[in-house]
């Protein structure tokens, strides 16, 4: 039996990513007799990701069924989910908002990017409620903790971010040479900002084996430096963040805490290895070069009607979790699953209850439920999740409040910024900037 | 009817200190009979100190016995009330500090010596729990927001944070011209970082006439520049963060508030004024040259037999909330004094019950009561109260939980720290300086 829910995708031009969702809506027969709406402002690649996806349902027989549109009412229009994947103005905006901020004395950029992004999802949030307030807005584009507590806060909607981050504690596994069978781990936190509190390996804590491996094998292991640029999660820099802070940070997380590991280029290759890290300029090249690969490559499955496109996307379950999710909820498959939610009812103790925190969710037919945390460390919270709350109440309130002054305070708050006068004349270029009118008016 | 209670005062040297309580201590009938004892671990000073103190009350019949030591157990024993007014090493080490900071590129220094200070109250505290449990213990001496939040989670102590600061809605009075008579003010927040969030004039909200002199006034006022250091109440950085943050910052605050007004002297002047403000190295020495002074003329009024001390220590209450409190506490007497207290019942919304915030109280027989404050603005949760609690929760669990890296996270988050490096090396010379080895042992 199978339950066929009306699911749009905005950002839907991304086709590594649509191709991903339609592949798992392939492999779960009770999500069977579907409908997906594709939306995004690129035409030519709404074309193609329909293409792509046609092929592939027709020929694993999933009974799907799509239709594209660059219009986003309607493809808001009755839907039962909304995946938000969708980045403002694309690589070239982001980019062009990290050399404007690099001329300012901002090495690789700032967070300014994230208003822009907030505000769309934030947008996107209110045309639900109007259009289909009972819908699930499921949000995977960054940045999904700032992003997720601004629409709680603001609306009324369902909201549930999704990231890839947690999976770093199979790195860890990988690295430490042990059965991910066996391993359990627990890793709340923000998102992108996350933190193993538990790591057992065949029920008995794990913790010593990480200790271990410190002791005798790191240095080997970083020696060696063939790391991919994504290949942070038993970086230097992280071991000096679990020294630090007490918990193995995972995922994005050793890329994201401690401004001191990312002051120049020389720097990064120190802590990340010879690349830098992902978030160095060599590092980050790779990964948008790989990106462009990724969509010449969907291209060429797509118009390749030589071949079944099922050869090359072969019908197996991916590591994406909002298929698995949207069946859980639709069909009431009850699951664990890793979600960021609001903290309601204190699943993380100390912070307020519309922020979203990240943290195990159980999710089933009855909804999402938070697997209550015990309070994080003293260490930990004065250390790391203070600070981070601070950065997201501000770019929050200042969406919120349509207030200049706290974008102001972020970039006050950032280490680099020697001068209200450095941060002041940033701010001023990047609010004057025609590209981000739509942000400029929301903070004055 | 009078009720006579054992006083203990740590560093009693502290000549202004000391005569003050006793001054007040005479003019309030009710604690007559009472007992003093002054210790200090400079005798020299306790002489002049308790010599002054045996004049005063003798020549204002107010029965108080005094007794003197260099020992600190001696000193609580009994004790119905111990004032911490004390400066762990005095002036010359906290200057110390100072230079050493400026060397490894902090400007005037930097929190460090916070962490001696409240290492010592902390040891006070732990004496009181064994020598005199059901004391009440005043706090005075800086940092009273840590240390007096390191003491509630550390002790069952009963402390209660006395300071000056929220007298500054005085000199917004005074400046705007208003008969402070009408003025009432509500000013919470923490200790030397307290806000506005209420300011009537004859029962009208009062902050129109801050808007209106910042237009109209302020500029004048600013160009004249005739400012004592103390006088930072309503200055350029004052409305500055005012207009940041929504609410005036009020006594200490302006000083406290925003790296950025502090970057060099020149930059200092430019928003506290020619001397560059209290911090300042121009500011700060004439403080340094005033309190020399008060020294000395403690000492000269405590030696000059010639004349009564009562003819220049007028027996007039003072500014002081200490006497008063104990007046209070112990005949009753119910009046309304701004306190530092635990956030027991959640005083300030947001932070935890066992932070020690600033806030009205209601003192009496029955004890102090906080008065429940509103919600403080999300622009000024997110703009400057959550970043200052961070840093006192970086010091209080590097004490609590003996964490040198704690210490390494306060500098990392000063914004003049460019590198890892120069924050490990001021730490590394800072806590193996012989003069600092109390405190280097409790951070390993």
């Amino acid at each position: 039996m199978s339950t066929g829910v009306k699911i749009a995708i905005i950002g839907a031009g991304s086709a590594q990513f649509s191709a991903s969702i339609v592949r798992d809506l392939c492999v779960y027969p009770g999500l069977h007799g579907s409908h997906v709406t594709f939306m995004d402002v690129d035409q030519q690649r709404l074309d193609r990701v329909t293409r792509l996806a046609e092929r592939l349902s027709g020929e694993l027989n999933a009974d799907l069924t799509f239709n594209k549109t660059t219009n986003r009412d309607q493809a808001l229009k009755g839907a039962d989910f909304v995946l938000n994947t969708a980045q403002v103005g694309g690589h070239t905006w982001t980019e062009a908002q990290r050399s404007m901020a690099e001329k300012h004395g901002y090495y690789r950029g700032t967070r300014l990017h994230d208003f822009g992004q907030a505000a769309f999802f934030l947008d996107v949030a209110r045309d639900m409620e109007r259009i289909c307030p009972n819908a699930w807005l499921i949000q995977s584009a960054n940045p999904v903790f700032e992003g997720c507590t601004l629409m709680t806060r603001e609306t009324k909607v369902k909201v549930l971010g999704l990231c890839h981050g947690h999976y770093g504690y199979r790195d860890i596994a990988r690295v430490l040479g042990l059965e991910l069978e066996h391993v359990s781990a627990q890793m709340p936190g923000f998102n992108h900002w996350i933190w193993l509190t538990d790591f057992l390996y065949e029920g008995k804590d794990a913790y010593p084996l990480i200790d271990e491996w410190i002791e005798s094998r790191a240095e080997a292991y970083w020696a060696k430096d063939d790391f991919h640029y994504a290949d942070n999660q038993m970086s230097r820099a992280a071991i000096h963040q679990y020294k630090l802070f007490g918990l193995m940070p995972i995922g994005d997380t050793p890329r994201m805490v401690g401004w001191w590991y990312h002051t120049d280029l020389e720097t990064k290759q120190h802590w990340y290895g010879h690349l830098g890290g992902f978030d160095s300029e060599i590092g980050w090249q790779q990964y948008l070069d790989d990106m462009s690969e990724n969509v010449r490559w969907v291209e060429r499955v797509a118009m390749d009607e030589s071949e079944p496109v099922s050869a090359t996307i072969k019908p197996e379950r991916s590591d994406e979790q909002i298929v698995p999710i949207i069946n859980a909820l639709v069909n009431d498959v009850e699951g664990l699953y890793q979600v960021n939610i609001p903290n309601r009812g204190q699943v993380i103790k100390g912070f307020p209850e519309d922020l979203v925190i990240e943290c195990q969710a159980v999710v089933s037919g009855a909804g999402v439920r938070g697997i209550t945390q015990p309070p994080f460390p003293p260490k930990l919270m004065a250390g790391a999740m203070i600070p981070r709350w601070h950065h997201a109440e501000l770019l929050v309130e200042a969406l919120r409040s349509h207030d200049r002054d706290m974008a102001l305070l972020c970039l006050l708050a950032d280490q680099r910024t020697q001068s209200l006068e450095q941060a002041e004349s940033l701010l001023n270029e990047w609010l004057t900037d025609p590209r981000n009118k739509d942000v400029a008016c929301l903070l004055v």
